[in-house]
């Protein structure tokens, strides 16, 4: 049974790779991970598709899969969710129209959160927390704001951009749901090696926090 | 009241035009024809449904409006249809999940004809006919497996392809329900009086057809 109290860590794909290799990673980190979104905006409809079918054949849950932006394909699969950005269609639309998706919302801001919010999304992706590769030059919202964020947004929220295993206690603490990774774990040199760790900080912050209570 | 058997009228964006434009030539010519296909493979969700909603305000009806690729578009803005291909999702499962969107299939052979029909399929845009300024090189299908489809796939075939308004008596002639359009309006010098040449062309056929039955 999924504890739905739990913190959570998404992974996300770089669309840098190949489905091959996408598939093959993911299939050996999902014991690890609660959401993978496959977000590769040049593949057509019908890769999306044989993608996630390939997904499951290697065992990944559909509820554990999130489709980038295609609110079809992820209708259509039968997946968990879907994420959507300021050029996706509004959240409120997709929410009307696909009402069993779960529907993330990538937010930069408070402004930006406040609608997703009001617009009814389930769960908010908010950074870049910290510089990242992914994102090179622009400068990480940081903590605080972050902290603002998770205060006054009565969603959960995923902090993404830059998080190393080490700085998962200090996003943790802000009272964040959650983390989500790309490059840390998909272009890692041992991706399991890299889930595990985060995996791991992920639940000893739980485990310290429940000390402190 | 639409009159269902009457001949078609297709026209497709052509991938080079602003919104600004697509918009203002579809605003002029929509009184003329039966479907415009929104054929914007780089625009975003959310520039698409703004599209919608220009040529909504603009007074081009839902029915009118086919979305290429997006089924998630097509549903969630109301119109009419969606129009996929080889690299779309597969005509079935959008049939089945997206139950009240026509459902056109682009074809290029009888095989893909054959089975897009199997698919449930709702109409075919079958060609190129002839050699086209839109994929320059490629030789056309011509009239004869034109004629061929019509005879042997029991769906409205649109036939596509370098169709001139001299050219679709030869291609009404076949049986094909109608023709798509593409640079032939959207490109013309004077996008009215093109839509009002191919128009009277399918009309005067349809007119002479009956004179000689």
């Amino acid at each position: 049974m999924e504890i739905e109290n739990r913190r959570r860590l998404h992974v996300i794909s770089t669309g840098q790779q190949s489905r091959e290799v996408l598939v093959e990673i993911s299939k050996t980190i999902h014991p690890y991970i609660d959401m993978l979104h496959i977000r590769e905006k040049t593949w057509t409809a019908a890769e999306l598709i044989e993608t996630v079918d390939e997904l499951t054949a290697a065992g990944i849950p559909l509820r554990k899969l999130c489709i980038n932006d295609r609110a079809d394909i992820a209708w259509m699969k039968h997946v968990r969710g879907v994420q959507l950005s300021h050029h996706s269609a509004p959240v409120a639309l997709v929410k009307e129209r696909f009402p069993t998706l779960k529907v993330g919302s990538s937010v930069h801001s408070m402004q930006e959160a406040l609608w997703a919010c009001d617009e009814g999304a389930d769960f908010l992706l908010y950074g870049n927390i910290y510089e990242t590769t992914s994102k090179p030059g622009k400068q990480g919202t940081g903590i605080v704001n972050l902290e603002d964020i998770v205060l006054n947004i009565p969603l959960p929220i995923i902090a993404i951009g830059g998080i190393t295993p080490g700085r998962v206690e200090d996003i943790l603490r802000t009272g964040a749901k959650g983390i989500a990774v790309l490059s840390g774990i998909f272009l890692s040199e041992d991706p399991l090696e890299a889930v595990r760790a985060y995996y791991m900080a992920i639940h000893k912050e739980v485990k310290q926090l429940g000390e402190t209570i």
